[in-house]
């Protein structure tokens, strides 16, 4: 008799895009003439940019010649593209990557639900609370967490809290934890480390032999001098974490799939007789056996990101929804709400008004202003009061959906 | 302090291929003049056939368009493939899949290394022996295996041998299993099952609410009647089989990445109190959590193949490569080795002569006739004694080979 794995019977069972999409979709039905602007997920709406289509179309170009034809390509991402990385986002900031450190993917989802699987089921797992939920669920589905408590939280997973009331920085984990989730700038609360900040939980891993789990997918969004755009950028980094990079939302890449991320050599696990374990070589193994690389015509068309105009082209679609985000900023505080966010993230996080619930601001948004965002909630217990809007719609649409917000009192 | 997984510690330290990859290297480095003929890795060689390159392109084009970009795409694939597959390689055969039950994922491999996820680590996991090793390693490192034994063998795996005294038919496992990989036609053997004999597995699995988990990557190469091209032309196996397809052999799409599996709705697994649990569901949980979905332009690449001409084409393809299989095969024969397989599949199996070892055979032929194939004990125990040689190669190039390799004593 096959029996499942028991853990995911532990999973929360309503995910919170589709608990959104249930709601949206009553209020459409009942509502027919309601024209609902959505800034809930965070996804891009601009086309891929001109060299990366170009870049895209050579590849394919090449998959129809016999000449050029790839069949399985290198494990870890063409030596086009690898160097490329490391040249424009490492070595241009005073970091040194090798290739072998380097592990192209179809996304910073797979790589950080993925991750897990190379570390033990020991190990004390610290997420942030807010939380990017891939974190905490692909554990769940391991076995690290536990049943969840009522409080909202599973019983085995180290919460830092992330509120107001800290100015949303984790505090450093007061019991010792063994992997730490940290994505910066954050999901959902657009929060930022300054240097300073981010040595401390540097110095932490490496003091407990930890490793720091660096999802950086919103690096090209931090527009303030002082604050890191790669961990490794902190002494020391290299031996105490993992960073997780991706194309889509930087180049518009969510419905093209590419990402990578940095394992370096001198990175060790450690088994129970206190052996070390090379963790490259561990994530070679297990994507070498599970993983066949990233399609070619793609990884030409990451590449063509990295070119002087392609450069260009992504910077003025990063500056749209920016500045999406300064008019979602302005337009807020005017009307009294208290926002974080939006300055180094194209998410900008709400203090819901009066104390009200996040699904309660949920709901009036929609009923009032006919406008989705994403409750705060969704994304752990410390999010309970908070609301996420994201910066990735259209310029009309955003200026649209705050008017709309702007005539509500709340 | 982070702990490994300590499960990657009982791989077997040297994957085939980059033990073949290094005999290789060192043979080519001492003997650079040497023409060095790959008939070992099962990658394609031909280059994408027009219709699917344009349809490729136009994916991309559509994504340089604001009108008709894609961000995030649905997690199961989007409508128009899924409804594709359905008609083409289900409905054709009077097999009726609905659209929920399809899952588009970019290989394989990724699915069938995957696919254990969902399942508990009690169960009992049978293979045949040789075996595609992704099956067992992706075993392994989630600790259902326990250590590899001096025979060869994982001790808590069970192995069905397939050997020529069978003639490559795996017999039914006497002792209770709970899950069961069969890759039909296979790989390495090259053997197929008749309606007939199919039909006693899943006659097995439904008496013992075991699940197959069936790997049909090679079904586009059968030729002969009577061989089902799906398990679920077999009556009753919705209840007790999942089906993976992919887009690599028929299309040639191993650098593109394309594949699906079917995990039908009357598909359950169980709990430790005996409660049933859909595997759609639980593998839909899995694929939303730790996966976003094929890339747009590939699906768009995908769906081409379905088309009056992508079918001609992929045809001729498919064609191109049983050709160098008959040359193979006759060629072999004529010289008097034993050899099975290349009839409904790519891949030629040689029972090696005077009793070599596989190794001893892959030296052999590398350094008297500059031909690379895959030794047999690669694929596990039961391959000692056998070679695989691939038709995925040129014309001319498999030609020549043969040439060089009928000019051998054995």
């Amino acid at each position: 008799m096959a029996a499942i794995n028991e853990n995911f019977l532990l999973l929360q069972s309503n995910y919170i895009f589709s608990e959104i999409d249930q709601r949206v979709d009553k209020y459409q039905e009942e509502n027919s003439e309601a024209d609902i602007i959505r800034l809930g997920i965070g996804d891009v709406t601009l086309p891929l940019p001109k060299s990366v289509v170009d870049g895209f179309k050579d590849g394919v170009e090449d998959m129809g010649n016999k000449e050029t034809f790839q069949g399985y390509g290198p494990y870890q991402g063409f030596e086009f593209l690898v160097q490329s990385i490391i040249k424009h986002d490492y070595e241009s900031r005073g970091v040194e990557i090798l290739p072998k450190e380097v592990f192209v993917s179809d996304g910073a989802k797979c790589d950080t639900g993925n991750i897990q699987e190379i570390f033990g089921l020991d190990n004390t797992v610290a997420v942030t609370d807010p939380v990017y939920p891939v974190y905490v669920d692909s554990n769940v589905m391991a076995g690290r967490t536990g049943p969840m408590r009522d409080d909202g939280k599973y019983g085995q997973l180290v919460y830092i809290p992330c509120t107001a009331e800290n100015n949303f920085i984790p505090a450093l984990p007061t019991e010792k934890v063994d992997l730490i989730y940290l994505c910066l700038p954050n999901n959902p609360t657009g929060t930022t480390l300054t240097k300073e900040e981010l040595t401390q939980w540097v110095e932490y891993a490496r003091e407990n032999k930890s490793i720091i789990l660096f999802d950086a997918a919103y690096e090209a969004y931090i527009t303030e001098k002082d604050i890191p755009r790669s961990i490794y950028e902190i002494e020391g980094a290299k031996e105490c974490a993992i960073e997780f990079k991706s194309f889509s939302k930087n180049a518009g890449f969510t419905g093209t799939r590419c990402a990578y991320c940095i394992i370096p050599e001198e990175l060790y696990g450690y088994d129970q007789e206190g052996n070390k374990h090379s963790l490259n070589s561990l994530w070679y193994r297990r994507q070498s056996t599970k993983f066949n690389g990233v399609s070619y015509p793609i990884q030409k068309a990451a590449a063509a990101v990295y070119t002087a105009q392609g450069q260009k082209e992504i910077q003025a679609n990063i500056n749209y929804y920016m500045e999406n985000a300064r008019i979602i900023r302005e337009s807020l505080e005017e009307i009294g709400l208290e926002i974080y966010g939006g300055v180094n993230s194209p998410y900008i996080w709400i203090k819901t008004p009066k104390d009200m619930t996040s699904w309660e601001f949920f709901d009036l948004l929609l009923n009032e202003a006919n406008v989705v965002g994403t409750p705060g909630v969704g994304f752990g217990p410390s999010g309970e009061g908070y609301f996420r809007i994201t910066a990735f719609n259209t310029l009309e649409s955003t200026k649209e959906a705050m008017e709309r917000i702007s005539k509500l009192s709340f």
